[in-house]
């Protein structure tokens, strides 16, 4: 039994090892959507410690570690790093079948060299060899990105945000060109306490007035312009958890608004109304702005609300919803298909179990004219493993040309995290070679490696327009 | 890398290849459900080009054209079959794990002696070829269909269909039987605009007078009648879309009718009143005339209205309904066995990824004394593809008896594809061959051999009483 | 092709059949949640023959012989044992992929060591035989127990049990360790014309008076205590069919319990409120009480009312709910959570489509401090089979650690369904070969052999408290 990093990871037939390592290997890497701060990568210090690396903003990582039953202080508490490493070293070998493990086996081996496997006994030992690189390395977040040959990440930041890092990077010669997307949900959440108080700062930020709907799209138009502005970007993104498309009219928007900043309780088919009409009206937007849709679907946020009050949102009590329907998604493209509307859009459902459903929305919606006007993004968040994405692959390019899909993205916190382009790409070529040792595709290895290229760099450059050079 | 067809497409283990060469590739075809256009088999003309025998009414291919924005002129416009084809063909290297990939392969290979791969390289080559082969050969309508060996074939009409067509093929002697299945859709859609309208055309062609709900079922049981005694059918068709059983009371649903009638606006309850109350009368009707009930369950039809709009139905705008619901289906399928009144069933739904629920609920009405008295029909549209059809083996055979299925059916508008039946068949012997080598069966080759001519071609014989000699 | 019982069963990778003979293959049984009868343990009767085990009590079986159309008398009818296994036997060749083919050929081999394929050849020499050995060796109800080194088994009473035949087994020294389960269904199921008459037996059981809800929780609390006292159980069993969580308040509570008493129709969301008050108040007694609560969500019972009707409930007629609700169950756990007592949860989703979402949603809510506080318990019922259980691996150990798993139950009616233990070991180590070939898991056969004795016997033994020495 094999006990070091295996090169020939996932590649279980010899057509697929020899498409991965002769098209997909060496490929740039486009990082199109990413939780990344700007700070730090226009501070660009150097990590701390392998801790710091893995365990400063990864809640797979910190679930993980709760369902072993460690107390919270070695999670997100006030331990340092050099403990927090070491608890969660010591349940890394029981992580079998989680992605967290072959990611950091990847990250261990992309970024120090390291092929041994991390266990309770060589934990100690480990973080003071990844210590000591990044210290002689100088490993800081770009020289992860430089690394792992990151030619474009695009951050997320809110309407409000002044984008003052972007804005400070732009006059810097980089490596990695750093962009940012348009991510307007806090003005879709009306149910929530804040929502006025975040009006009044969107406000500030769009110097503009917001006594009603129309105003507020205003205003994000306004802001979402600022931002093409500053980074060029043409990235936006859209979560929608539970969501039931409603019918509506203009001036029941405006009423439902005025409810919600007067907090006012609204009822379960006002705050549907108000979300299809500002998902349409954002797509709308976008399209008009060239921005492509990105739309995140069904997530169960806060499910677990004491976690979330003890922790805080997102460290790791989210789940799936597995109500979200395809028809009421469907119903938003369908509006703005009659308008005229409808942007380029790639639709990420959380819940990786109907996920062929989706795939089937996506292409009964394409568009002459435009290659891949509405596809389904890679497989999000609890999908993001070699088992969600391999079922992707086989599930839905059934449904949907595969070889238009705009490939892998990290959606991640973390500077190491770009491993999962690796993954993506090994699994990827894996499927490819199935399919052709069993008969199921034979028009040749050249138009392979043309495909393979096209979805792992291509067809995101060209789809997004980021006009990045190979 | 093998650059030409493989005659052992599917197979990946030694038993399931001898399986297939021994039991299922000679096997006679039963196509029991199809889209065939009576008129052109009772005329049977000869082909014009591989650009109609693939493009003339295929919305798989006609969505995945759209997909890749090629402009609709060259898709369902008026563009002549050679540019469709020399428009396609260059999409078709791209449609890697796409079906279409697969059956393009397979009808070249069946009907032309093609091995290699289309591309955009040998477009033209393989169209002239094709057309003289065409020409060469005289391939009609019956030629394909007897060179597959297809024994009956069963089209759809609506019950207002005079069925002139299959009385004149009726005087004929033909290698392939053809029977339609009666498809009374249009008298269920009471929401459409068209509804009244419809309901005097049958009136007309049913001979009778239609003011009530009772008797327009009256009028349906005539046809029936009526398409049982032209082509000794046994076959019905329903469609459901997104349904949800209602409880109703036949005062209820004559006012339900009435409106419909005068076309008022009707309550999503009364919709599904009648739905309920229709397919319920149906299922009895089938049930008292010997016919067998196939309901394809859970479309989301016209999701996108503009692409309706501007090509058409049924043309590649449909999508699934992922909200179809296990339990009311199953509520109509107990209150025809409360009553007695449950025919011989056959569930199709269209989303895949609950597969499982639906066999569960067909083998929960089994009934002593019929065999497989309600069963899982094989993988529908979307999910008539090697995946899918593996998928329902391997998750359902466990499930309800494998080995009592009915097997394939085209459910196509094409002459040429009866190739799928072979792409069933060899997934089959597959899955069968894997349980074999994992030591899953052993109950020998000769039980195997039987259980593939079954699901091949005895069990739908039976099941429907088609009484074709193999 | 083999024609005899293969010791390789489902391991189709080296390293997998290395881990499962090395590791899983001896290691004891604790069978945590059957449905085996007390009576029968404790008067611990030789068996009548083959027919008698097999389908005594087997619905799995029943309703298989039913899709073959075999008339109910041989089914649950009043033939003889040997008239029935005889039509078993004769379609037992065709139950080709289905897990009653694979259980009945591991239970001939395991208990009579034969090693031919059951067939309506052999059917009656393996009927003599099989008669013969049971006469021979004794083959009695503890027999089977000791046979398949089971340590612990736990039956299912309900509330009203005396528990006699536990206390009688309580006196003895016997090899398997017997304790039970208490499941409350029948005080949750309100809408049932029996709720009164339940709830006076009840009441006769707990020597209390029951003339409200918080009194009916008294008395089951005092019932829990009691089957703690008598087996030292920490079990409990809850069936969850159709559910929304609904909001409520005490008043409501008890309003609805008086109307239900008196049955009286109740509406859909009183139904909801009074299910939503019931799984919280047991979750907090539970919790108090130190029990697992174990929640079996999803069903559809008695879908086929004439079958249950004419042949009883639990024989073959109940179906899988598609629309139980992941996000009502998260409310329940998120309710207990704030409360401070949610007890150690087990989810069985039988929707095992859907099994990825009860996956994420159980992570949600681990605690600091217990190890796997909520977990995703073994494929159930219609999933516990080979593909019901390898997709929950692959898909389900992405998303919580399977190292924490407690492994297999059978749940089952039957003395000799222990060799789905065996059936699960194998497609675990199975799986586990697979992650190690493919280079996803290279922590050693140290790491992983401790990994599989966790699971299969050491996380439940630790998870109960049951403290059985291996």
């Amino acid at each position: 039994m094999k006990t070091t990093f295996n090169e020939e990871l996932f590649l279980t037939n010899e057509t697929g090892r020899q498409l991965y390592h002769t098209y997909a290997e060496k490929l740039p890497i486009i990082d199109y959507h990413c939780h990344l701060q700007p700070k730090e990568i226009a501070e660009n210090k150097e990590f701390e410690d392998l801790g710091e690396l893995w365990l400063s903003g990864d809640h797979y990582k910190w679930r993980a570690m709760r369902t072993f039953g460690i107390e919270e202080r070695l999670i997100t508490g006030d331990a340092d790093y050099h403990e927090k490493f070491l608890a969660f070293a010591s349940i890394l070998p029981k992580l079998i079948g989680n992605p967290i493990y072959i990611w950091c086996a990847l990250e261990l081996k992309r970024y120090f060299e390291i092929d041994d496997p991390v266990s309770e006994k060589n934990a100690e030992e480990i973080y003071q060899k990844t210590k000591a690189l990044i210290r002689e390395k100088h490993i800081t977040r770009r020289w992860c990105m430089e690394h792992s040959d990151v030619r474009l990440v695009s951050t997320t930041e809110d309407p409000i945000d002044p984008l003052s890092w972007h804005k400070q990077m732009n006059s810097e010669t980089m490596y990695t060109r750093v962009i940012t997307a348009f991510r307007p949900d806090k003005a879709m959440f009306l149910e929530l306490p804040s929502f006025d108080e975040y009006l009044k700062k969107l406000a500030e930020a769009a110097e503009v007035k917001i006594n009603s709907f129309s105003e507020l799209l205003s205003a994000l138009e306004k802001r979402l312009k600022y931002f093409k502005e500053v980074t060029g970007t043409t990235v936006s993104d859209d979560g929608i958890p539970h969501f039931t498309w409603a019918d509506y009219t203009m001036e029941e928007i405006e009423q439902i608004f005025q409810k919600a900043r007067r907090n006012e309780k609204l009822t379960a088919l006002e705050e549907d109304q108000y979300r299809s009409a500002f998902l349409y009206e954002m797509g709308r937007i976008y399209h008009r702005n060239g921005y492509v849709m990105q739309l995140h679907i069904g997530t169960y946020l806060d499910a677990n609300t004491t976690g979330v009050k003890n922790v805080g949102q997102s460290t790791g009590f989210d789940c799936t919803d597995d109500q979200a329907s395809v028809t009421s998604v469907g119903e938003l493209l369908n509006r703005l298909t009659i308008a005229g509307e409808l942007p380029k859009t790639i639709l990420y459902p959380l819940d990786g179990t109907k996920i062929e459903t989706w795939a089937v929305l996506a292409a009964g919606f394409c568009d002459n004219g435009t290659k891949a006007k509405v596809q389904l993004g890679a497989p999000w968040w609890f999908n993001d493993q070699q088992y969600g994405i391999a079922r992707q692959f086989a599930a839905c390019a059934n449904l949907y040309p595969i070889s238009l899909s705009i490939g892998m993205l990290t959606d991640s916190r973390s500077f190491i995290s770009y491993p999962r382009h690796e993954l993506y790409r090994r699994v990827l070529c894996n499927y490819f070679g199935e399919l052709v040792e069993r008969g199921e595709y034979f028009s040749g290895e050249e138009e392979l490696g043309r495909i393979i290229e096209d979805i792992c760099f291509n067809n995101v450059n060209e789809f997004f327009g980021f006009g990045i050079r190979r």
